[in-house]
């Protein structure tokens, strides 16, 4: 629990210091300069008083109790100051110091030590090398950090390892008239972990937003786990940066190799209901909007305006985003045209004209709350000198207080000058930007969490008919043979445990048992030459397509003993079944995560053009439906121009079978499928390859 | 010439107003807080006296000079109201009032009238329905406008139809603490036009940046024109909104209908050399870098932070953008190892620390500049309150004086503490975003307009060999038959005398000849029915594909005679070109712009991933070759997985070749070579279609 970090009741400073510009000063002048409502102790052996505050020389000398300890002091001094906490019953501490882990095996041991004396008494640690905390509830103002941004109260909390982009993000706010609940950033993190605090979070009924930044996941199942919990029930925005290789080696650079170029990250979000941003000053917005909007029912929107082009802008933008613009209804048009002036427009966008006033706006606000044809408001206020701009404004926020559907509002003025006018929209709680395309882009991801809120999950599916055992026994066999890529039979073999469709199917080590195979399966076949010496088939000429009788699968199995020379050398024989539409399936372990499952277009094309999905497993019923749909070339599973589709159920169902096998058998690394053949009336792979560790 | 426009030595309002919330009297006192280097004459017939000026009962009784006069007046007063100005030898009209061709006939016949008055006199109008101009040079400070931002002197001049997105960039400039130069709204642009006023700026030595907003182009040529010549010596930044068919609709519902859906204004910036924006933000942001700093001579960036995180969303960014982010050069590397703490980053992103000082954020700038490894520097600044960040800031503006390479400095603060800060890095000329990603964008854009200029536009090239007179020959007798649908033999003789390379090919109206032609091109061959009531060929069974001999012709034919009862039927013989890679060529007249010339990759795949790009007529040979390597299946073309590759340069050559029978035969509104079969060798149109008007 961290309700004594987030909420102490008294605050330690060892390492406070008489210094103006040391943080041991800083972390001090903050508390007071931020209100703090608790008690806060300057620990130094020298000094008597520390801006004003009597200061002591250890924290054993404090009179009342002590939830929060900030450590301002050198690292190799860090463990004996935690048994003196430990002794004094301090909660949790705060290591603002660096020359830890981050900087090697020196630092990292005594990063071990002093976890071991923090646990021994219970303390939790926050930290090292890190900000803190701050809370700008008003019953607690604690501002345990050395930054400068103060926070009026607010509903967006704020969380990341990274102290520089939680920081800038920190700052939008604060530049936007926004504030912000809770802001903590953990530098190392050693002990408290992201997800243990985006669960606190998600608890805490002052938060109605969590934000985080992230360059990689220490524990991505953890973080899996508690962003869903928490995104089922409050927005939780997040951004990942270090997505090129160049920016994974920045970012690997001051996080000492935890970030990499990833896809994990991403499908995390996905599959936890997090909204994600590639643009921090897109979550910023998006934020804002959030922390005073209720979330819209659907993806309807209505514009306002008293401007033509910026509402074209705003259009553009919604809509590309996926929302709609219906028109306005019948009663809303007839009782538009009665309230504006005859030049108005009133269609959607509804344009009341530059001169359009008060009463105006809020006959439209009213009339689009009232409208079952919208869900959200989108209002465009350019600011004309010949209106009264400070009444618009006040009816804006009266109809936005009564929190029917979100209202986002584009204010386009010199806030210099208008001072007023921001001012009564700003504490009124609109989320006001200052282009059309950024309240746009808010709106647009308030309706994405309502998508998110409202999408089919799916269920796991359970195959009752697959035979674990015996895919695992091939797994095992293969791994005490030591080796590292599985034969064709056994790859084959797991197939069919898991009922994952391939071309019918033998193995033969001679040209006799192969015809024997070939008749059975029936003409025409495939003989593929195999062996763990054989890495490229096609190219190494280990392939025999369209083999149409038995005199002819011996031939092609002579020259290929005439060929390969192996001693594990043995024939795949498979039906041969050309056309139909190659797609490709795999798998992936992901350290720490299960395997990522692919799924795209085939072909010379689709290689090319790199038409593939993924996810991660356990992959659901309706996660495989929508694989499906979401490849950009989708529309040829249902057949153009007259060819017919593919199966998609089966297709679906295999995908679903896919993650059910790697996660049943985490020992394979890599799994592909390429290509499976798909036809009308059912799926087929016909080519296959399983590796394990 | 506009001098008189943008640099009026007297200003008359005609319409002038004692009442403060009234047009007539806000230009006035815009004029006056502005601080106009001129003389300003209030017209009014009733007052003595607005604003402290002495007003006229006429322009006839001014005495100075007049070279621009607004009118703030009733539509139906203007055209006597411009006979006036023409006596008293007004230059310029800036027409605010609305009531014109925006509304309908009644006033474009108002609009007409004052239009034909004011060319008796040699005046020129500016708007109507307009906001007006605005000139911030020291020497002039002429504010003839009655919005209320009122800049700085500086070098980015804007320039658009809509005042709405007009005024919004010009705020946002003004936010950033950047200045502009000259502001033009015009509104209905009934006589001075966009491509006008452009050109002017172009030759405005005071404005280093254009930027434009554009819902659609009333004379797309002359904004080509105009627009190549000035992006050639300046950038211009555009933005063009109304993409998606909602926001069309509503930009056309407020400028009447100019407003499309369209890609060609995309290529027209294109070809022109417009830096184009689909965000406003964007735009504004690097319009303000480009005001301030030199263009980069390459794409080559280095980076120096005080933190970690925002260096990675920078870098992320910049290297999507293309950007490349080399290696410290050995001496930079040394340098930097002898100057910054021991712990400093000295590898790109440099990071100094968040207690670098400003002796250490000036060793990384000049390295920075001495680096031929850098062609751009990106400073991300956070201002922690324990080091001297003024001291960093001058040291950031010294050097960016220097113009040496360009800089673009993030810079993490809060603006309201850190405002010394914030001052010498705005008014040194710095330009300071708020956040990395918005700051890398800026870079990007000048990364862009670098390779703008160095980009080689190629030549049109003069295709001796082709046959114009027998193209348009063909075109007349079509025309002079009343076909819209050129038949077979037309297009394929077209396609012949402009040596569009198709699939051997003869016309035969029984099967007897047919069978002849087949014999003379060679089997196999395919057949299709030709007719005008014939419109989907393969669906209506009128072809007949791979047809080894004669019999198999003469079967076809009989089969085809058999189903098609028309008056001109008559049969296409083809050589069959099975293989190859399908691609498709097209063409598509443009009103007001010659043609927009089409290249993609054909086949159900692409039709579905929609693989295609565009180009404006004329279509040089360097175009042609850009746009096979823009398509994203460019690959393809080379050949991958072991499959040979295609005759590039036949491919390029007849997409010129293309662009030029369109150009020299305007009346095709629709060409379509699709399929085009594509081989190593040669490549072949296999279907042709050409519409005419």
């Amino acid at each position: 629990m961290l309700d004594a970090l987030f909420r102490p009741r008294g605050v330690a400073v060892i390492g406070a210091s008489t210094k103006e510009l040391h943080i041991g000063n800083r972390v001090i002048k903050n508390l007071i300069d931020f209100g703090y409502k608790g008690e806060i102790y300057p620990i130094n052996p020298k000094a008597d008083e520390i801006r004003g505050l009597k200061a002591y020389k250890s924290i054993l000398d404090v009179p009342g109790p002590v939830d929060v300890v900030h450590m301002v002091i050198p690292a190799k001094f860090v463990p004996q100051a935690v048994e003196d906490c430990g002794k004094k019953g301090v909660k949790h501490i705060i290591i603002n110091s660096g020359g830890f882990s981050e900087i090697g095996p020196k630092g990292a041991a005594i990063e071990k030590d002093f976890l071991e004396r923090a646990a021994k008494y219970g303390i939790r640690i926050f930290g090292p090398n890190c900000q803190g905390i701050i809370n700008s509830d008003p019953d607690i103002r604690a501002y345990c950090n050395f930054t400068f941004t103060y926070p009026d109260p607010g509903y967006i909390s704020i969380v990341a390892l990274s102290g520089g982009v939680a920081e800038v993000i920190h700052q939008g706010f604060s530049s936007m008239g926004v504030g912000t609940r809770i802001y903590a950033s953990n530098g190392n993190a050693c002990d408290i972990t992201i997800p243990e605090i985006i669960r606190y979070l998600g608890d805490d009924e002052g938060t109605r937003v969590v934000v985080t930044y992230v360059e990689g996941l220490r524990d991505p199942e953890a973080f899996m786990e508690a962003a869903t919990e928490v995104a089922a029930i409050k927005p939780v925005l997040a951004m990942k940066a270090g997505r090129t290789a160049e920016g994974a080696k920045a970012a690997a650079s001051h996080t000492g190799g935890l970030a990499k170029e990833d896809i994990a990250t991403d499908l995390i979000f996905q599959k936890a209901g997090i909204l994600d941003f590639r643009d921090e000053g897109e979550l910023i917005n998006a934020a804002a909007a959030f922390a005073s909007q209720p979330i819209p029912k659907g993806d309807r929107v209505g514009i306002i305006t008293n401007t033509g082009g910026p509402a074209v802008i705003a259009t553009d933008v919604l809509v590309a985003a996926g929302l709609k613009m219906p028109p306005l209804s019948e009663k809303t048009e007839a009782f538009l045209k009665e309230r504006l002036y005859p030049e108005a427009s009133v269609h959607n966008p509804v344009d009341v004209l530059a001169t359009g006033t008060a009463e105006h706006y809020r006959a439209c606000l009213d009339a689009m709350m009232d409208d079952d044809n919208f869900d959200c408001v989108f209002v465009n206020f350019v600011t004309p000198f010949f209106v009264d701009t400070e009444s618009i404004a006040k009816q804006i926020v009266e109809v936005s207080k009564q929190q029917r559907k979100p209202i986002v509002c584009n204010l386009m003025t010199d806030r210099r000058q208008w001072t007023e006018t921001v001012r009564i929209l700003q504490e009124g709680g609109v989320p006001c930007f200052a282009l059309p395309s950024e309240a746009a882009r808010a709106m647009a991801a308030m309706v994405r969490y309502r998508r998110i809120l409202d999408r089919d999950k799916g269920t796991v599916k359970n195959f009752a008919d697959v035979d674990t055992k015996a895919a695992r026994d091939i797994i095992s066999q293969a791994k005490a043979a030591g080796r590292r890529m599985l034969t064709a039979a056994e790859v084959y073999g797991i197939c069919d445990a898991y009922k994952i469709p391939t071309a019918s199917w033998a193995v033969a080590d001679s040209a006799e048992k192969a015809v024997k195979a070939a008749d059975k399966i029936g003409y025409p076949v495939v003989v593929k030459a195999d062996s763990e010496s054989i890495v490229h088939k096609s190219d190494m000429g280990a392939v025999a397509l369209n083999l149409e009788n038995g005199e002819a699968v011996a031939e092609a199995i002579k020259q290929m003993q005439a060929k390969f020379d192996a001693s594990d050398l043995q024939f795949l024989i498979q039906q041969f079944t050309p056309g139909g539409l190659e797609v490709i399936l795999g798998a992936k372990a992901e350290p720490g995560l299960g395997h990522i499952i692919m799924f795209g277009l085939g072909g010379i094309y689709v290689e090319v053009l790199k038409d593939v999905v993924f996810n991660l497993t356990p992959v659901t019923d309706a996660e495989a439906d929508g694989m499906l749909a979401s490849i950009k070339g989708a529309a040829l599973l249902d057949g153009v121009r007259g060819q017919a589709g593919v199966n998609k159920e089966q297709l679906a169902e295999t995908i679903q079978r896919l993650s059910r096998l790697v996660s049943d058998c985490p020992e394979i690394v890599e799994l592909d499928l390429n290509p499976v053949m798909a036809f009308e009336k059912e799926i087929r792979a016909v080519d296959a390859r399983i590796a394990i560790e």
